[in-house]
């Protein structure tokens, strides 16, 4: 599997040095659009482009990946609802996985979620902690928001970032953002009652994680074209993480 | 609803305190066994006996709530295998419910750990730590087993209460009991896994918690005994917390 | 000593409750401003004014207490520059201890902290965290905004109350106010640096160690009072919890 | 600068790995007495060896270090009492830096207990959690005992690895070892009151932290050789890590 990075900051370096060690999966160039590279300057076939940069890079990449017919693993966060549109469009075209966050601990985290939210939610008060790097560009973090939609699904709660002077309101989501040296990101979700607390929290304590989790995308991915182009199902779909880890 | 209360310690105190201050629910009697005090003293009609004593009172408090035809709510723990075998044959009679742990938050916490442990036990590590009162007479909690209990259905893994000289073998679950102040109740399971970790945890703020979830118990098994006395169904049986709390 | 409490919230109600189990101490009134109670309708003598209420009655606290001659706890927070003036300016004629936070955890905390902030703060960022019940009117609470005085007593650093799409700068603190359930009181102070963290966490288990810190307090003043009514030392002066808790 | 390595497990790899990577520094080897590696097939000058392996390697590396006159950064813990004198002997004939943990944070963390627990001990209990990787060989680790010791520098406490069964004695401070995935290395002391708690946690987000640690040291000793080659003050003697950061 030949797979070509967006994003040449941190995270796509770390991802460049987990593909290397990778048997059976070749990186054939990592792109950052900041510099001026393009994606169409790789002379080798690409399989799988990994997208680890910025919303502002995604008609490039829809427009390469359209043209190659390859996959797609969308890791960015932060796009607008009409980029989400324009995601869910490329994936009748090709196969995408998109996701929050790439690690196994926040998809089960995600299902654990949903099991306890409809039954302390009455009683309870949800609060959300995210801690990262002093570097990190966006707050609060994409896997933050994630996790608040799943306590939050019809949008009953308002979510806020941060108090000041004010008291917290009866259907209220508080969301923190902690910045600090080097960390490679920490979620608490806080349920908080009368007299008791639960609290569930996910670690990760190296972006090597997320560069796993994004390669096991990639394969998924590729086994996908590899049996679409042997003549069997269609490869194109917008697939979740929860399907790539859990299948 | 008249409750009798086993066991004069911090706890059962806090339970009198609370059923004073809960409509419809009368505290006949307190009975401390250490002090020679005996249920069958109380001159008063008995609903339903609630132990928060020690293993060493279960025939006592069997013989009288075998005669009174009262419910029972057995949150004592530690009880050897016959005396277990005792309870539930008493449940045959009466209804009794029997439970660790009597929070909300811990009945939701299991719920959890029992989606979450296949998904993450062969590649994650598991521990459980749990903190309580420098009082606290027995090691690890009647909590920690039971939350090791659903990490281990099958007794796979070996359970290890601390660590001294040795390496972590392939299937153990150590369980640390930590000690100390007034800490009413702590209770952390953490999965450990490559470059990333899930944690869930559980904090009692006060033992009222505990309190409150064992007189809903109590009025569970009233309610069983009023349906039977008007001739509905039967009230004996071996009830589970969690049949208390999400029915 | 006679003590008289301003505020009947939960906070004045556990002080009455630990006054009142306090060997040689009465609660000879707890006065609700809010209700129109006045300090002055108490027909017995007053030795201190314990005040747990808001801002807003200083004036007619500082009326009392300069009338009555008697010590004041002064354990509201949240005064303009304008109160705290006033305070020092009354603390020239009676004895008063002002103090964000009544525990020995906090003033122990306060110590490390001057003691870590100038060797880390080069090379760590530093963040609060601080997690109250969700009624807390305040936010950032009075003692997160003490530990961050501790943390930038030179006002060199920028406070934040949450982020939200802002990357952190290059000088700031992060204060992070968490709400829910009747959490009495969590705060943590996380000096994150390259590759490593080092957090000090203080928790209150109830609100009861605040309110023996404040009756410590009573008793310092009342005794400098006492001293001085001898012939001793001149009792006012404006004490720090410090100064109660270490002498 | 010159350094040897003794021991190639997961922390010399991360060693050699940092020491590539800063400027002036040259790693001339990398030693596992596991395969029969020898110091003194080292064809190039050492000026400093750094030793993270097992205590039976000392009289091989003292030998070496005897011999070359260089200096000995010494990060491996567990040596019985006669080896500490015989660490101590040789410091009277080279430069050595002796410590259980080489992160800037433990040696701040030390510096707080020194003056917290003083304060704190009589009328708090004191625990111990450290969290490490599966596959460390060590429970308790060095630091850990480390700063049982700063806790307890007279004896008056038992030390207890985990607890089954028991109550906690007087003075007793337990010490828990968690193991699991891939943790770098996480230390906690607990000091647990009536009604409130204070704890001090250091997180090692990865292994670079205590190489880097390492090697200011080994450049201390450098900088000391170079002195005492140049005519000015001997080099000799036993360095602490706080001495390397903080002078």
């Amino acid at each position: 599997m030949n797979i070509a990075i967006v994003g040449a900051g941190a995270m796509g370096k770390v991802l460049e040095d987990a593909a290397v060690r990778r048997q059976g999966t070749r990186c054939v160039g990592v792109i950052e659009p900041l510099q001026g590279l393009r994606l169409r300057d790789i002379r080798e076939r690409v399989d799988v482009v990994v997208d680890f940069s910025h919303p502002v890079n995604l008609n490039r990449i829809e427009e390469f990946v359209r043209e190659a017919a390859c996959g797609l693993v969308m890791a960015t966060t932060g796009f607008s609802q009409k980029q989400e549109q324009q995601i869910r469009e490329l994936a009748q075209l090709v196969p995408v996985v998109q996701a929050a966050n790439f690690s196994l601990g926040i998809a089960v985290m995600k299902r654990a979620l949903e099991q306890i939210t409809p039954v302390l939610q009455d009683s309870f008060d949800m609060e959300i902690i995210e801690k990262h790097h002093r570097n990190k560009v966006d707050a609060p973090s994409g896997t933050a928001n994630f996790l608040a939609q799943i306590l939050n699904p019809d949008g009953a709660y308002r979510l806020t970032a941060g108090r000041q002077g004010e008291k917290k309101r009866g259907k209220e989501i508080g969301i923190h953002a902690v910045r600090g040296g080097s960390i490679a990101g920490e979620h608490t979700v806080i349920f908080a009652g009368e007299d008791e607390m639960l609290e569930i929290k996910h670690t990760a304590l190296s972006k090597k994680v997320f560069a796993l989790g994004a390669l096991k995308a990639a394969e998924f991915l590729y086994e996908k074209l590899e049996v679409s182009r042997a003549g069997g199902e269609k490869a194109a779909g917008l697939y979740s993480i929860e399907e790539v880890l859990f299948s």
